[in-house]
């Protein structure tokens, strides 16, 4: 038998690699791992997701795919199952948390049922495709059931970390199973893929104990309500801030859709340990006072539609914010928010509370490892070969050169981007080829269907608005028959600029006729319209001939 | 003689109080301190330039304004001087440099010469209007020449500090001038303005001594070129590179238009000590070794257009990036930016460079005073009164709260929005009243002409684009006469739903006749395209009555 080659390709995240999807292939079988997708940056104008495209490797290798394992339950990990699975429907292996939160998505779509789903739990292991043998370990991350994954294949062993940190003393469940990882060490491991998110930091992340530290003493000062915003997923944060008000006496309400979903959920899955009376309706916290009161709200990315921002905005129906108030922010700040929530801090400022910051403070620490964590994984897996995945290119190049720092060959390290393939044979470990596609767009109902020229005009748009020009010309001579109509809009207050209108009518005027009646009055307006204003919007003439 | 009232009005700053502008008014006469532009946050489509909107309070005051004095040549303190000017032409007081960086300002609008200009110098007396009688004082910060005031009104003394750190071994002039300080304390100051950008950092803000040091590290270590981002108004982080440069026997080269005029400028007034043969035109690279070249470049934001997001885009004429380039961003992040400086940051590491970030690292430190330095200052000054200014709202708080902790009465703290207006007489401190305003929008060559409406218009636009509707109908019967045209531009990528057009057109001719066949279309069409592709873009129909 002809020995097949083991390839592995990052498939898909924003600036992250690896981050959504990456695929796992052997002869003709293939292992997915996580479908998520990534909020949008800021120049992909109108895009409401972005999920990995997965479309030119899986129109390829479809019949192959035997399953999808997936490390948690984080929207980057699980946020493309909708789309994915309209596609594909392989089974799905995932704990009972994550598959949990797949389902609340699925549903929303009304998706559910399309695929087969395995619930597997740490320790445990199985097999997939006949080819994987599959081992899941519990990770320590900012959300419970999170696992890594021994993956065993015919070339050999591979360990992957999901996201992870080594939390002595994590918020929910055990500490890092450092016998398992040890175990496999030992086993001899091909492959190590691990997470590069902090890949830059030097030291030990902070165990999440200090946040629970850190919440006591907001909760010790704060002199009226506490709001903490947080995000949806952050489930075992939930339980300290319940935790807490369950020690200071305080009910707590959980206000935001995102947050109202996944808490039920992971209450139904028993995964909140909630004393009875603590959590309590929005609409019933008038009957407490206020230092009585805590308040778990979305929005901790200033996002003006989430409840803190309508909090902020003082828009929201039955929160105002006061005097005496204590705003928490619980999260860190995805980068591209700054802007946003910097607004939404100043103006709960504005309305009399005080805020308290993740930055700086011990009201939130990161999920991910550090550097010292990081070499520490690398000594207990000892691996043949290294990926560093789960972050930007920045990071992966951070976490290469700590690799090679820890005596790892650098022919043995490759800092991959999505679509690359990277092959272990025989031979040795290289990137072979690159598979077209990184993402897809997905706006409104619509994925894939807007590219870069919708988005270019969008941008153009965004930035001058547009002006219309009516003109009605006759067939037979080219010449304006009457009046031409210019209509804007996003480009000036034209009430203001009723002159610009009028000289605008002339100079589409005096552009005709020609012989390509479109392109004249383009070019005539554009020019015009840059002279007196030092503005681009978009032209659009709209020829009618009579 | 009644005693008039002192007044004090933050008039501008975007998120920031007082940033770009301040008024100080005694009776009928006014001081205004620095006209500064900020750059547009991102929900500010398409808009160039923000400045503060002195226009409702110059109506009431133009005639009783008797000069403008400026910190420092910061783009947040002078970027307004071309559109104030265009209004006002008040005498303008600065140091050498800072009158030198606004007449750069003042050639390119054609606008050199409409004011008269008098060159301080700390140290000096003058007097404005024969009523405030002015000292600037030398301060530390990220630009020569930056100086604070000490102004004296019949009211009592103010002391402004403008933007400062106490730098003990700055890169440029003497360490701060705490006698002059110590000095205005023992006089009695009624009131202290003092820069709360970093009022939440606790200890103290690092020297730039300490950029000197990173600096020399990198340039023991980079193999290759070293590629320097930094911000144009940096000049003494410029005449730290050179003369690093200097120290290895490397030639520097300026790239980016911005840093070669602010260079050009600080050269021909003697702010740059430039060792003959260190500067080169870039042109005149090739013929270095890689490691004998540093090239200090725009693009520290990771702006696409700049210097370094050209490089790092691959569309830079004259620079390809390479394995061994060592890339150094010396410089903060301006929040809102961190997504395309990552962008860049990761492109350039795509090409093969090392790229050296000022976070974590010691290439770039603060110009701004943190909580000792600002405890420092108060115990200096010693005021009656103090007015938190330069920082958002939670800076102001931040602020706030330092000086009740060091002793300031809670009633002798006021924490002022933009367009407030504080009092100072006999009875005391207070803010009594608010006038209109805080920012203009400058587009183009408008200022001003862009509000809400346009702004709402171009985030309809920058999302889902626009949906155009050309209807022709009978005058007579209001009947559709021909097949109606649909236009989209940022909407779908239309050719692969030509389906969509058909159907659309369908819905239009199935609206009419109607009775208002404008609302009629635009509501049938919006209907129709949010069923179908779950957006909702501007939709314009354009009726014509054959």
């Amino acid at each position: 038998m002809a020995v097949n080659k083991l390839k592995i390709i990052p498939l898909g995240g924003l600036g992250e690699v690896g981050k959504n999807m990456t695929a796992i292939e052997y002869g003709r079988n293939v292992l997915l791992i996580d479908a998520g997708g990534m909020f949008p940056e800021a120049d992909m104008y109108g895009v409401d997701l972005v999920i990995p495209d997965y479309t030119h490797y899986l129109a390829e290798k479809k019949n192959w795919i035997r399953g999808i394992i997936v490390t948690h339950g984080h929207e980057d990990h699980i946020g493309a199952f909708p789309y994915l699975l309209q596609t594909i429907q392989p089974p799905i292996y995932a704990t009972r948390l994550t598959l949990g939160l797949i389902d609340v998505k699925l549903r929303k779509h009304g998706m559910d049922g399309v695929s087969t789903q395995h619930v597997i739990a740490p320790g445990e292991q199985f097999n997939i495709g006949g080819l994987f043998d599959i081992e899941a370990f519990h990770v320590c991350h900012s959300i419970p059931d999170a696992v890594g994954f021994a993956i065993r294949t015919p070339a050999g062993l591979i360990v992957h970390s999901g996201d992870f940190k080594f939390d002595y003393t994590p918020a929910w469940g055990p500490p890092p199973d450092f016998g398992k990882l040890a175990q496999l060490g030992s086993e001899g491991v091909l492959l190590l893929m691990a997470d590069s998110t902090n890949a830059a930091n030097p030291g030990f992340t902070p165990s999440e104990k200090t946040v629970t530290e850190g919440l006591a003493q907001v909760f010790r000062e704060a002199p009226g309500r506490i709001i903490i915003a947080t995000f949806a997923s952050l489930i075992s944060r939930v339980q300290q801030i319940i935790d807490a008000a369950a020690t200071h006496k305080r009910v707590v309400a959980i206000d935001g859709r995102s947050l109202i979903e996944s808490v039920d959920r992971a209450q139904e899955l028993g995964y909140l340990d909630i004393p009875s009376g603590v959590l309590v309706e929005l609409q019933t916290l008038k009957k407490y006072p206020d230092d009585k009161v805590v308040i778990i709200a979305t929005g901790s990315q200033g996002e003006s539609s989430a409840a803190l921002g309508r909090m902020a905005a003082g828009q929201h129906r039955q929160i105002s914010i006061k005097e005496g108030d204590t705003v928490v922010l619980s999260s860190r700040v995805i980068p591209g928010n700054e802007s946003e929530v910097n607004r939404a801090v100043n103006r709960l400022f504005q309305r009399g509370a005080n805020v308290v910051l993740g930055h700086g403070t011990n009201v939130h620490v990161s999920g991910h490892a550090s550097q010292e964590e990081l070499k520490l994984l690398m000594h207990l897996i000892k691996p043949q070969y290294f990926i560093p995945i789960h972050g930007e290119l920045q990071h992966l190049h951070a976490h290469a050169r700590l690799a090679l720092s820890q005596g790892i060959p650098s022919e043995h390290i490759k800092v991959m981007e999505n679509g690359m393939v990277a092959e272990i044979n025989g031979q040795g470990f290289e990137v072979t080829e690159r598979i077209p596609g990184s993402y897809l767009f997905v706006d409104g109902h619509g994925v894939g269907d807007i590219g870069k020229v919708v988005l270019r005009d969008r941008e153009i748009l965004s930035q001058n608005g547009f002006v219309l020009a009516v003109v009605h010309i006759n067939r037979e001579n080219g010449q304006v028959t009457i009046r031409p109509e210019i209509i804007t809009r996003g480009f000036i207050y034209i009430r203001e600029r009723g002159d610009l209108i009028t000289k605008a009518e002339k100079v589409v005027m005096k552009a005709l006729p020609a012989k390509k009646p479109y392109e004249a009055v383009r070019k005539a307006l554009a020019d015009f319209v840059y002279a007196e204003t030092g503005r681009s919007p978009m032209i659009l003439p709209v020829i009618i001939e009579d």
